[in-house]
């Protein structure tokens, strides 16, 4: 994602609601934040946060929260909630590589939409299916385990399939031109919508451990 | 594949040397035919015999077992060998669904080339990648069990993949666009040649379990 420098942001984010400032004092006990004993979903990298905010007005019994580390875009989201009212969606500014050190088995699923792929092979630990990152993953989830990717990177999604199939996740759900099924329930993303105009395929997987 | 009656097929495919005429006395003992202690490579549905011909001659290190059911396609297959020697290809007329009778521990590699797809979820058993063919390559396999496959047809592709992975297959190598990727050594199938031609995508998957 190209990235423009928005004017204020920092501000914005610093007086939003929707953004929790202190997070790691949560830590292990976000229920808590949102007063109820509801599920937890996060989304790595929600960019403007469409998906995530179209979500939490879908399923208001689901906490959600959306981990950003930009602020040009984290700001883009917020705008898009001046005079909504969500109480079971907050975002966090966060750097992914540090996502244990924000949760510990506060997590029921996790998506990943269109994620950096990385492509180059020293760099795959970086890519956030890795099995460095799915380590991580462990210490937040919760007993329910659940990812759900969507990428129209090809490379990507084939190293993750083999990475999560590795790992000991089950595929619960896959489809390899996500817009072809029209019988799956699609929440679309900012990019998502830009890619498939293009006539791009989009991949989708969801899996889930024990 | 539509089918054309081929006059004189059963005649052709009966005076064959390339053709195995009562394989089942061969059943756990299939190197002593081929005198020698090579691994035994097998494809079920090989159709008009291209990409088995091919692997013959590419590694005659390898013994390789054509299985097909259909007498139109496998006098193809045994047309295409008039004048070449290849004493590691032979064909076996069989219906894969009675494959554990045909073999017992003889087979290391097992290829799964433009399979019948077989749509319809009541029809899902019948699908050379379903659980219930698993089972019963169990039982050809030898210690090594290494199953690769092609497909043209995406929901059987991602069938295949849940079912490898639920049944404890590794994936060792997967591709999404097989044609993209050109560093894939790839022997074409007749069926693969037409497709890709018309801009399809290929996908393809090798996995293996101990």
């Amino acid at each position: 994602m190209r990235l423009k420098h928005v004017k204020g942001a920092h501000e914005i984010i610093g007086c939003s609601s929707y953004v929790i400032h202190n997070p790691e004092i949560y830590r292990g006990r976000f229920q808590e934040f949102f007063g109820n004993n509801h599920d937890i979903h996060i989304e790595i990298g929600m960019g403007k946060g469409r998906f995530i905010i179209e979500n939490a007005k879908r399923y208001p019994e689901i906490n959600f929260i959306g981990i950003e580390k930009y602020d040009s875009v984290l700001v883009r989201a917020i705008q898009k909630l001046e005079e909504v009212d969500l109480p079971n969606l907050r975002f966090i500014r966060y750097d992914a590589n540090d996502i244990e050190e924000l949760f510990e088995k506060d997590v029921t699923a996790l998506y990943l939409n269109f994620s950096d792929p990385w492509p180059k092979a020293r760099h795959e630990r970086r890519r956030l299916t890795s099995v460095d990152f799915l380590k991580k993953y462990d210490a937040i989830f919760c007993d329910k385990k659940t990812i759900i990717q969507k990428t129209d990177n090809r490379n990507l999604f084939e190293f993750s399939i083999k990475s999560f199939t590795d790992y000991g996740y089950h595929i619960d759900e896959m489809s390899l031109n996500l817009h072809e099924d029209t019988f799956i329930d699609n929440i679309e993303t900012e990019y998502e919508e830009k890619f498939v105009s293009r006539g791009c395929i989009i991949y989708k997987v969801e899996v889930s451990k024990e």
